[in-house]
């Protein structure tokens, strides 16, 4: 015997509103779920966090938020982008709107090779997933977190012998109009750093990336440019954002540059 | 002996670039400093995360980051809306830009006293103020996040007795076209919700509060509509972005609604 | 070709070391890495932060930090406390050690059922295994920090109608002398708190949960005390700490307890 | 007319236990607070995290919560040792209990100087003050996190040009006979990183500090030692631990490494 039909309970959420007023959004937040996504090398296996959201229109007391959960609990495929956008198809169907939104945000890894010993070894990054569902069209913005190594020009002009270098974060969120995949994303970042992150280094490595970094000075402002350059030249990429923060070794704060660039024309 | 003249070293900031590629924005983040803000009470001492960025010109290599943190140690008075507008004039001459931007986040501290006794007590908030000059026109934002009791009114409708409540967040961000006290802000979330918090409760004000609530049941939704119909009716706010997060006492995650007004017509 | 062979570069951290000071642990700090976890119901996939480190001796330089990375990766079955203990003697042995710890922190799940729909739903719990090699002695301590409601004994006996409660970290932390599964520590905070948790919860549930707690008030120091009682009757324990945390929804700060137990005598 | 007299609420907290368990500790947790700091060049405004805890003997059903915020807002002066001392003992007494402790965590600012310009420019450092009376002994533990550099010797040693660097933390908790000032405790971190940093460095400082981190690599276990080496000389200071997590510049996981010293015999 079911619960919900022995108990005839009241709806509250399910009452009119007398005040109005749309609620642009309004759902679920900070879901921790474990999660497959579909690689180019088979399903990963990560935890997710998931917001998920609908509009509610103005003459409608509340939305029913077990049915966010219920809807997510239906994923049972590794996650891809179309995957994505019949899940937030789905959600907004189930909870009778017409629009939302469903943001996902996982560690990745892939697996790097040090560049002189060869020894494998997984990197971790954030990627986070939105889509969004307005006035009848669907977009996906996919944004990679991508950690690099940093070294200041300047500092490398100015000094006998040197120069400070650091960890940085090149974050990259573009809309496209076909799958470009998070690797693809990931390789963006780290072709503009001073050099790109391993995590296992032998020696002859730590050789090979401190003196590539050296040779290969960057301003926070040299990175976030070389970036834009790349996606401006790769057709799929309809819009973007790039910003790059250097965690700087020798302040307590960081630098940051960002450049964003809408739909061309 | 100043060292800047003693040493003819290069500036590699100011050289050119040869991408053509504008920055929107490209400075200092995270700085952390005490700071004083102006108050209907006179100054409050409290520490802030400061974000300052300018727009760098296609045709300049980079910034100079040191005159950010040179600009900010010239503020003595307390903030208030006018200083930071300076504070944010002055910054883009320093740094010979056209546009940019601060952001200032920092807890704020307002003195309840309890609804029955009468004790008083520091309840604390955090604030955001982030001013933007762009195509000339300075713009800024000031956002309080308030942490308030929500009690569910399905909850109380379907349960003989009792009803699930917990702390929330309501989130206000308002432009206006004169100054809003952070005070006054704090209290449309306050009002909105099922019973504002205190710091300092003896048991006839535990009483008082936990009856409050309960006559007072509020889903997220609710809350958001209140403090949507408090703003439009406030006509110094030109537009405002009303959050709540209620972080459930019955599940591991969150319920959120968002109302979004622009700018009036 | 191997780099390691070709490049004979020297080996800064074998050198001596003249200072003659040991060190407590040495190692790496926050490496992400996903992890199959040996669960009742089979393997379950995770991701994991870890720390490993070792102890250095006086006369040694510094430790091989690439190594704690590839031992990391030699890891393939999934995680059961006995390969926690394989591990750290792996580790140990690779950099040539006596001593060591190996921290893993990571999200877990559990299927819950709703009390009264039976709608199942994943939950979220954060668990830490800490090992450590001391003196000969290898410890295993596992760490459960499990979110429950809390409802206020005081506030239901003083007020007329209602009582405030809110969600709670109930952190159990034990050393056994044989396996006790996540799931029975979870438990043992689950049984002490006012009510559990739980993802999906649909009407009738929620009316369920709502009254439950509301039948079932407990101070910050009663669940503490009453996870205490339930620990010192499982003879497997051999030492505990127990502590709440309760996010007080009537306040902007937390309600605290602690109980610690050395080893039984 | 006061509340607590008009209304003779019952007092659940003051009611017999029959569980028969003591409590290590109950208390308040998290509250944010202003505070002033007593400093050798007057008093410092700063903002607090503070947690205040009691032991509740076994008969006693629960503490009183709000006490522990009535006498944090007893506090007036610039708090010293002494003055936190005195918290501590004013807290135990109004709580009527036997042992306690309280914890504050606050940012503290340091004037630096840049090394060749002489520009001024606050640094900011994480302070943590833990004063527990236990067994009729209190005792003060004064924790400092450092932001420092650092340069890796094996990088420096096995390229032939260049050096990978970082920005470190080097955290240091002593227990001391005698008041250490948080300047000087300061002082013995970054006398032993690779580099201090400044807030505000010009083109020729830029140049110094990148040259003193090239000529005085360290790694994580060489910082641990040389700071080991000066707290031993330090006959004020009875106890000590200290830490270095190197946000490694390479990898995206840290270098750890900590020695611990009990008190001298």
């Amino acid at each position: 015997m079911n619960g919900r039909e022995s108990l005839p309970l009241p709806d509250v959420q399910s009452s009119g509103d007398p005040r109005q007023i749309a609620i642009d959004r309004v759902g679920v937040r900070g879901l921790r779920h474990p999660l497959l996504i579909a690689t180019p090398g088979g399903p990963l296996a990560t935890v997710a966090h998931i917001d998920m959201t609908v509009a509610l229109p103005a003459d409608r007391k509340g939305t029913h938020m077990s049915r966010f959960v219920e809807v997510l609990q239906t994923v049972h495929e590794p996650l891809s982008g179309a995957g994505l956008r019949d899940l937030l198809a789905h959600t907004v169907r189930t909870l009778d709107a017409r629009e939302g939104s469903i943001e996902i945000r996982f560690p990745y890894f892939i697996t790097k090779y040090a560049p002189v010993s060869g020894v494998p070894g997984l990197l971790d990054y954030d990627v986070i997933l939105l889509a969004t569902l307005s006035r009848d069209v669907l977009t996906v913005r996919q944004k990679v977190i991508v950690p690099v190594t940093s070294l200041c020009p300047c500092s490398k002009k100015v000094s006998d012998y040197g120069a400070h270098n650091q960890r940085s974060h090149v974050t990259i969120e573009i809309v496209a109009r076909e799958d470009v995949s998070i690797e693809e994303q990931v390789r963006y970042a780290e072709d503009a750093a001073s050099c790109e992150l391993y995590s296992v280094l032998k020696r002859p490595d730590e050789k090979e990336v401190t003196e590539r970094a050296y040779d290969n000075p960057k301003f926070v402002e040299d990175m976030v440019r070389d970036v834009a350059i790349a996606l401006r030249a790769d057709r799929r990429i309809i819009s973007f954002r790039v910003e790059s923060e250097n965690f700087e070794s020798i302040h307590n704060h960081s630098a940051y540059a960002v450049i964003e660039q809408g739909p061309r024309g």
